[in-house]
């Protein structure tokens, strides 16, 4: 039979293990965030491509996908890594599905690029290929937030979401403008997406900064010059404020994409050091569980060593006297109840410093919500108007677009009248 | 580097593992259940003892402490079960936490029924000496309740929790009275006490009933009869609405406790069917989740013999046009791709879902946010106003009872101050 003892010591044991396990995910976490920048490249590329009708950029795109496949690589190896691990993730079950969904597009991808290639694409199938498969490498990143047991590191997994969340919008913005430039003109239903995507952007970095600290969020405005962010607002006034259908100056294109590839860039040097500064916290809280580890190690040994078990248990609040009292530290206490004393005292701090730690838990996870919402609201429009996930997603998008509210809103309106749509029968898989 | 049907295999394999630990978890819950029971008639029975100075009860007391033995330690083996698969358990740290905390109450025991024995306690003590090591196995409870991962299983868990606490309120109601009536008379701190035990109990029954299910709450019904409950309720009444002082008939002290003893018993055998309710979904859900694993095995061996990966990813929407669709079943569509659609459609509808499972989840544990709600307004007032656990909780307690309120009220309001009290140095531990 155990003792209270190695209990307390087997709570600190699956803080460890769960320590470590997030440092695993955070490291996923920031290949991920390379592998996304690399496609978000390679999709910048492979749209001046096609829109040059594979005049421009060639020998770019190969350099580019070669780097691709690199990062690529070192992702799948951390994938494996976790997978070797399967039985000690929390929120498991979830992050390997996130990762099915996520491998077969990594797969297509020479398809994809063959196709670029050949030119048999247009530059909005070929954007719409690569955000589907950068969402499906974020809602791999966002689970790893979801399921961090620790406040501090899912804060700073919230704030790195949210950033490279931004930072996604940023680049769909960056095709968007491009698109529109390069065509010579704009309508009214890509200036609404346009606003959109600028909106959703500045919501996500609103959410970065509140959860990265002070000093990030310092890094991030300084990362931005004045002189650039105002050379973007001017173009972004240019064909968003222009009447739907008239002319736009092609040779902005260029101009334009320049702009934003620097903003982008700039945002990646961010991103590498929320990266590091993610593995340095996991560091940390790893060692200092593990010195505690040993300090209750050493006193396990101490208490074998002596005997008797007073029934101190039932004795008034053993913390109301706290250490340093007078009372305990007198020679009147005896020895073996001081150690046992200390050892309940030990269990009731660790036992309230993990409440504390989940009720924080709680309100960082609470910022995460708002794209649950959206999840949810989709699902339900999937199930009860047979529509696939884009789909789904356009319509809600569609709708915050023409009713001016923001996406987060129409999910709930969609949600609290979910109780009035007939449900559809449940399952349609092919294997039951 | 593996494929993505891996991946969903990998996360079924997360959540069987979750399950059958979900199943070892349930089965302590069992367990803890039958210990507290056992308690609890020792409680009532050393209350006898000590009241009438030892002349009653001595018999039946050494038989209830045998008894408790037997539990005890089916309890003790479970916890070392559940230490030995410390890394595959989610809330391990917190679990384990609390299991610290009950083990120094059950090696404490032989101590307290020493002293019960040897008539060195008041009734008043001993009581409050059960009244702890019984709130410590609840709380074990309470975490198995709050890290399980699965809705259905959650849900029975939070019934189970909320009944057997109600059926302890109940038995503190019992000692309360049992006390009043033995010293003949009652006054108003011991009323609004025994006012306050009643209203929480029913606040338990009303949550047990809403999350039991119909057949649960139904059979909880059945089980008091209308009789017991308008005897009970004569005895409250007289006791209770009697102005403070007022003499109390010393024999109403026997009926009073057999009429609540009746009610506690009827309340165990609804608890041993939660309990083997409990059993019996953890085996079905662990086999559903099995059965569905051999199934993906067996496309997984099929997909191994096929060749080919055509970019299936990036066309338009797979789950649009789902299976007994015209489309996808006519022989125009290539074998291979059928079978790459068919995957990517387990994988979006596993997908769906664990998000629908993880929504549910959220809901259901919000019926445990009271009792947090109250574990944090204690620990706020443990660390501002240096308090013990007890003394916190009789803060709260008193002011519940002074402002008629209920307990959870109290302690919103205590945490909405929250940024008002000063901090106090974060650590007082010895060992720092």
């Amino acid at each position: 039979m155990k003792s209270g003892l190695s209990f307390l010591i087997a709570a600190l044991r699956c803080e460890i293990d769960a320590l470590e396990q997030l440092a695993r995910t955070s490291a996923l976490v920031g290949t991920i965030g390379r592998l996304v920048h690399a496609l978000q490249r390679e999709r910048g590329i492979s749209n001046v491509l096609l829109a040059s009708r594979g005049q421009r950029f060639a020998s770019q795109r190969s350099e580019q996908i070669a780097e691709c496949l690199r990062v690529e690589e070192a992702v799948r190896a951390s994938f494996d890594r976790l997978e070797a691990d399967a039985g000690r993730i929390g929120n498991g079950a979830r992050l390997f599905s996130r990762i099915a969904w996520v491998l077969p597009g990594l797969e297509a991808l020479p398809e994809l690029r063959r196709r670029v290639g050949a030119l048999e694409l247009s530059p909005a199938e070929a954007t719409a290929a690569f955000v589907k498969l950068i969402a499906g490498l974020l809602a791999v990143v966002f689970e790893a937030a979801d399921g961090a047991t620790d406040p501090e590191i899912s804060r700073q997994l919230v704030a790195m979401f949210n950033f490279m969340q931004g930072k996604e919008f940023a680049g769909q913005e960056r095709a968007c403008g491009g698109a529109a430039f390069a065509s010579g003109h704009n309508d009214s239903a890509r200036q609404q997406q346009w606003l959109h995507l600028i909106e959703s952007q500045e919501r996500c970095f609103q959410v970065f900064a509140e959860f990265s600290g002070t000093d990030l969020a310092e890094l991030w405005r300084a990362s931005q010059s004045p002189a650039q962010l105002a050379e973007q607002e001017r173009l972004r006034r240019i064909a968003c404020a222009a009447p739907s259908g008239m002319a736009l100056d092609t040779d902005l294109s260029q101009t334009w994409f320049d702009c934003c590839s620097r903003r982008i860039d700039a945002m990646q040097s961010v991103e590498e050091r929320l990266a590091a500064d993610l593995r340095r916290i996991c560091e940390q809280k790893t060692s200092q569980a593990r010195a505690e580890l040993q300090a209750h190690d050493a006193l396990l040994a101490k208490l074998a060593r002596e005997a008797g078990t007073p029934a101190i248990f039932f004795d008034e609040q053993p913390a109301a006297d706290a250490p340093g009292h007078p009372q305990t530290m007198g020679s009147a206490t005896p020895y073996g109840r001081q150690l046992e004393r200390s050892i309940l005292e030990m269990v009731q701090e660790q036992s309230h410093r993990l409440q504390a730690m989940s009720d924080e838990l709680d309100t960082v996870r609470a910022a995460l919500n708002e794209r649950k919402l959206v999840e949810r609201a989709k699902g339900l429009l999937m199930a009860h108007r047979r529509l696939s996930e884009e789909e789904a997603h356009k319509m809600l998008r569609q709708t915050a677009m023409s009713q001016n509210r923001r996406l987060v809103d129409v999910a709930e309106s969609v949600l609290s009248m979910a109780e009035y749509l007939p449900r559809e029968p449940a399952s349609r898989a092919p294997h039951t």
